[in-house]
């Protein structure tokens, strides 16, 4: 099978909402009168965000998976997308599936695949996304206003802490596994929710490298801090139920056991969530939660943004939580 | 170093032609009035297309370069690029070079970078590149017409004969070399001619893969058939000498020696020429000289397009040569 073959045969379908699609030079996109361009780029590469037995399906679901996620925290429509792929060898079985996985989730939120390219390399997956915003309402990072409050979409640290499964650090029986493994393979993207944003929230970003590290992108964007309730932060029946039976267990002189510490690092740094946290003024609460009621996805809110730089994590009591480290850092 | 400093300090620089560039979600990009967005995406992988100690200067060059070629091939107004990147380490001596490199060939063709990814793994470099075109003047690999002169910008050949020579299978001297080694390192990308050519040319492609393979992708996509003299295909002096003495070596009845074989190969199907292939009425031959004096860029036609499938290569006497190849392709 040849380059070309394999471009056909896997990866070009039709484009009508192209001009011009995968086989030329470049392709041709017309944006919407009135709207502007967003465009992001992610790279997934293989032994660093994924195994190289992972299953090609849900591969090439997550590969648009967290470039559309992008597109939500911008507020954007996603339209197109180009696909650049370095394989370490033709094999039909997983190409066959990736393009699969990759097609339903792109046929779901109406992207078409316009280009790319194909080469030989070690499992390298760059996926670059094309949506389409009015300028005016574009989410950006840069607009929490002090007295705004944190809102989370979904819940937070289940694919860490299916991650932290996979890697020994901690056990889950069957049951929680069902809930978490699938938060790691198959994120959603939470494109409707970033739609009914416009307009809405203040800011807007997704959480990819960990809620605290990504709320610290806001707070550094905008020029503020924010508090936020531990508590209040949504997590699953399967963590919720793991933080109860560890805090039981906790020796509080020694500030939580080991086991404790991997729970609320999943929660407060833990990566792979593609949710949006987001701030909106808090004449907009009852709007925003019934955007919840509408899209069936849990809003939660969970601090508030503060003039004083920082961001002041604290439980129930009130006592401070120290954290060891930020979000995810490919650097150090 | 953290990934966030990394893109702060190498790869952050103002973006004044964009609503929004480095640093959120997603880049915002507004196309001028009338326009229309071509876009490209070419992935350079370490070990494939340059060798894992390859020049960092060199590189970040290229990296731009091959796009901005297909910029060229649409004749399109190259104004955006987004870079994802793969690095195996943090080496700020690489990443100074590299982005010195890309930056230079950027600010050139007047290119702002607005966003990208930055990760661990084998070093891959992915960059996908934005442009504008009126859309009527796009330059599609569909349009030729029976009858069309076949255009070749520049010559063919130089890159691949110094591939040969790295790869111990030519030999050249330092003069041959210093002319070679350039072609291979630092390609031209022809914007400039892709943009004389809006309106003049009815089909463009950049020669990436070799002449007669990336000549097939506009035959095949404009069904037609070419026919080609070798000797008026343009050649750099060095290969023109080199190719001079070889056929005054060659026993004709084997078909030309091994040596030879390898410099035709250079010029029908060698890579990484980045000129561009085109075809034109030939009632357009007088302007497309005067573009090339206008650019003082050599603009040779080498052949005619004819409404027979296939493409026929034949030497001064009239005498077919038979390839063994097409052009480069990554997965045969």
């Amino acid at each position: 099978m040849s380059e070309f073959d394999l471009i056909r045969r896997y990866f070009t379908r039709s484009t009508p909402g192209a001009l011009l699609g995968v086989g030329d030079d470049a392709a041709l996109l017309k944006v919407s009168e009135g709207n502007v361009m967003a465009v992001s780029s992610d790279m997934l590469v293989s032994g660093t965000h994924f195994l190289p037995d992972a299953d090609p399906f849900f591969l090439g679901q997550k590969a648009l998976a967290v470039n559309l996620s992008d597109m939500a925290a911008m507020g954007a429509t996603p339209r197109w997308a180009t696909l650049a792929l370095a394989l370490p060898d033709e094999n039909e079985v997983w190409l066959e599936q990736f393009s699969a996985g990759f097609f339903v989730l792109a046929q779901k939120y109406g992207v078409e695949l316009v280009g790319g390219d194909t080469t030989r390399g070690p499992l390298n997956l760059c996926v670059t996304i094309f949506g389409e915003v009015p300028v005016q309402q574009a989410l950006r990072r840069s607009g929490a206003q002090i007295g705004d409050e944190i809102w989370v979409s979904g819940t937070l640290g289940d694919a860490a802490l299916a991650l932290a499964h996979l890697q020994g650090r901690i056990e889950l029986n069957p049951d929680e596994l069902a809930v978490c493994l699938p938060r790691l393979y198959q994120p959603q993207p939470r494109v409707n929710l970033g739609l009914a944003l416009r307009g809405l929230a203040n800011c807007v970003i997704d959480i990819s490298d960990g809620f605290l590290g990504d709320l610290g992108h806001i707070l550094e964007a905008s020029n503020v801090g924010a508090e936020i309730e531990s508590e209040l932060l949504p997590v699953s029946s399967v963590l919720r139920d793991r933080l109860t039976s560890s805090n039981l267990q906790a020796s509080p002189e020694r500030g939580g056991t080991g086991k404790e510490k991997v729970l609320q690092h999943c929660v407060l740094s833990g990566g792979d969530d593609y949710e949006l946290c987001f701030t909106a003024s808090p004449k907009r609460h009852a709007e925003i939660l019934s955007v919840s009621a509408q899209l069936n996805l849990p809003l939660t809110c969970a601090g508030i943004i503060v003039a004083e730089q920082g961001c002041i994590v604290q439980d129930v009591s009130g006592h401070l939580i120290e954290m060891e480290d930020g979000g995810y850092d490919h650097f150090r």
